[in-house]
């Protein structure tokens, strides 16, 4: 059985309330509940965090580095400026899955460089708040596949 | 009703018959029998295409630009090297999702330039094979919500 | 009537024990105290944060972001690293005066960039203590002038 | 007597049925006949042709290049990008004009590159379909005073 | 009826007597001469003015700004480096359309970066004394057109 | 007693007449009247130019250069290409405030480079006609502070 | 016994008939038939192709990936342009020796950099067409020795 | 006497834990004790912290600035990226002696960049868990030299 | 019998009268009444000017440009940014002297390129007043030669 | 038994009597002294060389190459510019230890890149002729630890 | 008759004892006895040199200037560090061919730029110790084809 | 009295015979004639030397640092390599003036480099063998001036 931690960065906590024209209305407590709705239907445990913290983020890391078998990481600003994170979650040696809501490639230049994007198995951006769920999706698909 | 089109690039031809370490054994051919099921089970109509020459998708980006809704497209090599590509896709005013089966970051330096990504809807690297099933899904799923 | 947040970043607690043959022996409480009084003249509210923490930075920008109506800010070394600290600012979609107390360009290469300058309705860099009160006073005339 | 190659790259077929907001809704085939009008009262022959194909653009280019005194060239997106256009008729030994009908300047950064520039007489950017027309009238003067 | 301003820049005063091998042996006098009778035929206002002063061509496009309905201008060297040239240009919201004698494409590296040309609709270069008469026929043209 | 230098550079002399939506109605000799009243008020003397020239401003800073104690300076285009007029402020030895209309980092990429800031004491950009004002009463504060 | 694919890229077909004082007057069929009977004599299987077309080219690779034993490829122009070839030659998994007819190092800066000089073997380049015999003429030793 | 303090930063307290096959089994808390018993038996004292979060580290140079003599500082990820420990170690006025465990240099581009060396009195990488008593040492001996 | 235009650029007139602890306390005026004096005594002609104006020293060179056989240019801050200076001196076909009286080496990066030193046929920066007469010496010296 | 070759490039020979300020009165000699101590007592062999001579290094590292356990190397000014000595060292298959006397990352930017960096187990600088003794020290260390 | 200098860089006297898994077991005199032979049989003259002092090699150079009429050079590190080197072959004005042992592009960055390329007639690298036979066949048959 | 010594660098022992039409046929024993000569008319004491190898040149400075009051230096290719001259040069304490025969700004990139222009008085480039002659005449101006 899967365990999948789900860790969101800086100013993610505003989702939903912020631009909604842009980001839409859910809420990130909406969209932790549905994905938590998904792992249990496929029997996997999930956690979920979120800190505008870049030491709070690496301690997160650091906790569930022996519990989490996947990391989904929307690191948010912390994605293009964070060399502490990449190292926390390169030292728990798990998979990395990282997730964007919005396309980087079409905003300001220095959005275009990620720090973990060398470190993670696949990176996907710009699907809104549907990338947990599809990011999650392919997370459950192959722990299925793996399962005796 | 949506109308959705596969577009494969150079090399794309040779999946699941080279390095099937890396890439698995499943062919295109396979990879398309699935995705047409899903199409077939949300309603939606589904075409494919590959081609090793830019001129051939350019051509077939043209044919398809008032049929198709949504472009799904691995343009392989000329992601970095093709700007007619780029320009065919923006001039047909559809939706655009660019697929890479491997994590481009992780690979040589040129790699991580895409002329796609910047007129992408969004950007999925690095799931292998499964990259275009969660592309069609967030496809699917959104035309759902549009269909009154 | 205006409302405005003073935002200062890391290491500026140190104002007026640091360095005092450069940067005056005012301390930050004193300037506060002297922008307090400015703003009572006005009929203005004010309220004044300083952090060491980025991720402190963000809480103090959202928990702020409602109230008030512009945001001064002295970011120090984050301004030239704090993707997050922008967002959180920009997020806000209110007003931001960027200052700084000594003049940025005279000094490293990597403080002439500013992550904040882009997103900012103006920037002075330069004026020791007196960059705050130049910048209030800027503020305090614009509200007066868009008061009926 | 000059002979003219007119020679259109990747796109440029969907003339005045892309975006007619900008483009306008003259045609290619319109403004190729415009061109042949104009040459024939000038005593001069002229040829056209257009593709998607870097390849098929290669090889007209060396099939014209002992008919043709002048090349005028709308490379659209392999402007940018294609060596092989440049050598192919660089190796023509004949005069050449660059024509564009947007003003390259003003678009993304990848435009103001051209591999043509280096080898052409002159240069046209963003002067809509009147470019061709502008160009021709170019050559024509130039032969009429160098006939005898 | 169209009011056009030609603007010629550092060192044109020379032509027909510097390097008459490449730049041949019509004088600046010569070339407006010819423009003027084009105007005339056509209906259309012309005026002219060279200066090697970078300050002199900044007054001179500001004292024909609610004058002239378009600025046909040859910067010569400016073009390279007069950011107050631009914008004097851009300040008046006019048409412009941008000239050179030569293709600059050709020559020293520093020629290919031009102020002028993100400002303006069209750029001409490399036609030798030609390029005025093909500038000013295409504002003619499309004056003809706007014409009721 | 103080005596000020406001030096204005290229098309400045167009405000309040350019883009009034922008940079608004206000022109420069009421600026100039505004700061007259405030250096009178403080007993200061004050002295005022612009030129679209830049020999003329390199003029102008020397005849001052023994007049002035400090030389506020909003050198516009020039700010970012004159090495001339940073010699020429630089061979005072007074004080510099560099000013600026609009907040140059919002603008086009050149526009971040300043030949004066690094010689400069100070720096404001983006405060609109205000920026003269508040360099101004920077300036008279220091001023009064040193006066016995 | 080996199998050596000869593969030339665009404008390359034009040997022998283009610039015979740079390339000399041997054409591309001359060079062919010289390899063959080298080829013969050795006991080596050998073929040829050429095309104008990227596409085509990365169509032959794959056609003979498994036939051959080592591709030697002058590329022309795709050598500085396209990944699709790159990707094609090293799916293929077999050696590759990279050749040029001219000194890449002494010709345009975009020349010197290859896509393939990292996944080959080795690369000459500046020995005119006697390239081709050098290449073939290292392949057929290192055969000879590897045979039993 | 002197007072030293040991600062470590992100990461360095999963020492001895992770990856014991690159950085060994020694913990953190070991090191530190083999530290204490160097400096006991020079008559110094020393105190340690490690911390993950930037602002902690911050905070805890701003601490202990007035106690100690010389920080030897293993600022890990953040040597690469934060201006704000840079900025509070400079404010310190006190001596600076950077560690970090692996050779920087052969490890990622952007590790290659330390914010802290320009302000450093010497920089030791790659000795592993040695590093810090190296340091130590070089500190003691120029106390002892110091020391009437 | 050789004819020497010495020309200077901005500043230049400060001479003697700014900063002379490094330029020393020689005036302009000076230094060319000693330059006269060796010219006269070489039989040769000469004539100076100075001008703080670009647009001046485009017509200096122009007006100058039958007569001079030699041009000795300290071209001050216009080294660095007039390309139209550059193109004056080329077009005059004449010897040219590139001098300065710091060595601008050892300034700010900027200084370091120079517009003239590519069509110049030597340099001499650093040797304070001294350089005007070494330039001048070596042009007599020339001269002398070359008449029989 | 540890064998250890100590190895000093260019101007190292001047230790102790240029500069004595910056770099004290200790010579190169008296350093080999104290370090020959060391060894003895830790039972190690140790060899000393310097020259100014890239290639008499070279030679040095070939002829110590079976010889020698580790090198402890200060190449001084070969560190930047030589590949020949670097490869020297790295033909040698031994362990490298870089040392500097002074910290290279407070001096000009050429300093900061060092060929040897990226193939040495650790680098040291800034920490005076101690430098040498702290390398020494670390090696004899490891060589006891691995002593059975 | 042709005279022919082979000349080899430093570390290539390691040839054969060096890393013999990559470089194979021939020794750099068993390549020179084998290209003597081949020299003899074609009645050419040929001489050999290596060293690994940048400063021998420029001797060696200008010592068989006149005597040469091919150089082959492996300048081995030198080859991307050497202007000395490269001036000297230059200074001959005869044929260069440059040879490596290894293929340099699929090394390290500064690998990839080589002094010695521009002035090479022709480059070959990454053939191993056959890459010497290969040029000397080459310069041999076209000696024989301009003996008369 | 001024004890000057003239060092140049690697292929200067070939003026007079490589290239005459560029550098002349006096040969560098000539030009040390010609400049011993004047050193002994101003009672001056002159030493010369030249080498090919960067190690002596480095030698050759120490050897002379306590000797010399002034080095004039042609470094040849040097120039641009050489941190080890430049730190020899530097550790002496001396003046320094850098010459080159050739004007260096009009040939390849790489010669506009200079490791020595930072650390000398000033530089001269491209006046021929003239060069030393002007350099050594204001060394000894300078001389005279300062005896009493």
């Amino acid at each position: 059985m899967s365990r999948i931690f789900i860790l969101n960065g800086p100013n993610l906590n505003l989702l939903g309330t912020r631009e909604p024209s842009i980001y839409g209305t859910t809420t990130l407590a909406e969209i932790e509940a549905g994905l938590k709705a998904m792992a249990d239907r496929a029997g996997a445990e999930i956690a979920f965090a979120q800190s505008n913290h870049e030491g709070v983020l690496v301690d997160l890391v650091q906790e569930k580095r022996d519990w989490a078998d996947v990391f989904i990481v929307n690191a948010g600003a912390y994605t293009h400026t964070s060399v502490a994170l990449r190292d926390a979650l390169a030292a728990t040696g798990k998979r990395l899955i990282e997730v964007h809501l919005s396309n980087v490639h079409r905003r300001e230049a220095f959005r275009r460089h990620s720090y973990l994007s060398e470190i993670a198995e696949g990176v996907m951006a710009g699907f809104g708040p549907h990338v947990y769920r599809l990011a999650l999706e392919y997370v459950l698909i192959k722990a299925e596949r793996a399962t005796p």
